[in-house]
């Protein structure tokens, strides 16, 4: 099949390249031979690959740079992203198109950025910088993690991840999703119309859910105010999902022992924005899941998982549910 | 025996109390019954107890603040610190009185405190804080640890811990230590006379041994300008085992990914000093191996399992080497 990768005009630090391909090529086997694979930069490259593509690789913000398009044999819509919000409504998907997310790339880089992150919050990192910026020296004692609670939200690939090395540093793992099925790393998994009950005694709130009409303003005013003092919380899903200002309000007031978070609404934060001089607050540049030494490897090589599904007539692995969101 | 327990004057976080003694006891079963116990908090409840105590348990400041004084039954000194740097000389150790630090306690938040550094050099974290200090939104990204090579230097409880998360995160771990034996958590042990030839290939370097006469000044300018483009630095020793003019030298250059320092010389930090400005630079206040639930009970279990050698007539597990210095 024709198989076509297109990358960000003037990109190098996420940039497909052959050597890339081959090397996944390699690791992939036979599923991976005797397709005409092309590379393109430009809208150009990208309108004349559609002529003929089967399947295309692309991130959301470059796909959505090139539309409108026509591509009379497009099948498989591979997006390198996980939350494909940036990609809705999806009127301009080629009928009989299947549409895949990436879920999966991230669990490696985002899973470790969310330990790190409860880590920081256990050591009190939020206030030592805050203190830093402060020159000020005075001691700030923090604990290990073993038997204090975490709840995450969102158990996929970002949030299962993370309860999974919550789980080995000894924490209590309260897992939340739409569909309480249990999950290994999990102490126990609750339905997300419990939230309410959970928050108060959650320790740590992690927000690994994506963003849908059902998540958009999850943690209003409301419930940010029902975490306990002392809480500490942590954002790797969308920023809508969390009322920022609700926490700025809580860090300002001493009521939270600090908050990582590495997604906004919006972003980029404007100059001058209250966050940039909030206390006890890590700002991360949504940058959390993305590792650049592996993360379109690992693409290609999920990509190439769901080809095999495909081509077998099985269920692809990564299709986008469009009524779920995600 | 008598056991004298000394808290530090008007100390409530770290101080001990009998709740906290009778858990212990609990937990240590027969070797702990039928003492008489006693827990002072002044200069003279010190005193009274050393007319009669056999054993005493105290961190080094508050040993310090007591002397010089007479205690003509004591056996035991069981100091609730690792490094008893502070001691020096040790002349006033009354004659047959073993010396103990409490090597062992710091294990777990140390441990922690290291492997949540290092996650924090990979995900670039003192640049992010650089930048929010500026108010600058900028991309920024980072790695997964697995693959990435660390040297821990000194493989102590502490060196120990770190490497032991390093590896279970994928990390290849050199140790390095004075006698290169093998150690289970690292890939390969290095004796310290071969630093020169390790540091050019490590990416994040990790101080973890004692200050002694043989390690003060070890990272000197010369050594830290041996790490190649890009390394971190995390230091949870002592200040003075690096030349932190040299490595804020290499953080202004932007040589360095960043540095994660809990130590320093002196401390606290003066007001003005260059390092409370440096960039791409985490100021921790010499807190990382403390979390004040855990301390003092973690430093009676270590007592008693060192009083049960002692009435064995066993060598003392903690017992401090005057030659070594830890």
């Amino acid at each position: 099949m024709h198989i076509h990768l297109q990358n960000p005009a003037g990109e190098t630090l996420f940039a497909f390249s052959d050597s890339m391909w081959a090397a996944a090529c390699d690791r992939a086997g036979a599923i991976a031979q005797g397709h005409q694979v092309t590379i393109g930069g430009t809208p150009a490259d990208f309108a004349t690959a559609m002529r003929t593509a089967e399947a295309v690789i692309s991130d959301a913000g470059v796909l959505r740079s090139c539309m409108p398009f026509a591509a009379p044999h497009l099948k498989l819509v591979f997006v390198t992203n996980a939350g494909l919000d940036a990609l809705a409504p999806y009127d301009w998907l080629p009928p009989g198109a299947a549409l895949m997310n990436n879920r999966g790339t991230h669990a490696g880089k985002a899973g470790e950025f969310g330990i790190m992150s409860l880590l920081m919050l256990a050591n009190r990192v939020p206030r030592m910088v805050t203190q830093q910026r402060q020159g000020v020296w005075k001691e700030m004692w923090g604990s290990v993690l073993g038997g204090r609670t975490v709840t995450v939200i969102g158990l996929g690939s970002l949030g299962g991840a993370v309860a999974q090395h919550a789980r080995q540093f000894g924490m209590v793992v309260t897992g939340m999703r739409a569909n309480p099925a249990p999950h290994p790393a999990c102490t126990r998994v609750i339905g997300m119309d419990a939230l309410d009950e959970v928050l108060p005694s959650t320790e740590f709130l992690v927000l690994a859910c994506p963003l849908t009409p059902a998540t958009r303003g999850l943690m209003d005013r409301r419930r940010v105010d029902l975490l306990p003092a002392g809480a500490g919380i942590v954002n790797i899903g969308r920023g809508a999902l969390l009322d920022q200002d609700a926490v700025c309000d809580r860090l300002d007031a001493s009521t939270l022992c600090g908050a990582v978070l590495d997604v906004f609404n919006p972003e980029p934060i404007p100059a001058g924005h209250r966050l940039w001089t909030t206390p006890d607050l890590i700002i991360s540049p949504h940058t959390s899941a993305d590792d650049p030494n592996t993360y379109n490897p690992v693409s290609i090589d999920i990509f190439f998982e769901n080809l095999r599904a495909w081509q077998a007539g099985k269920p692809l692995p990564n299709r986008f549910d469009f009524e779920r969101g995600y």
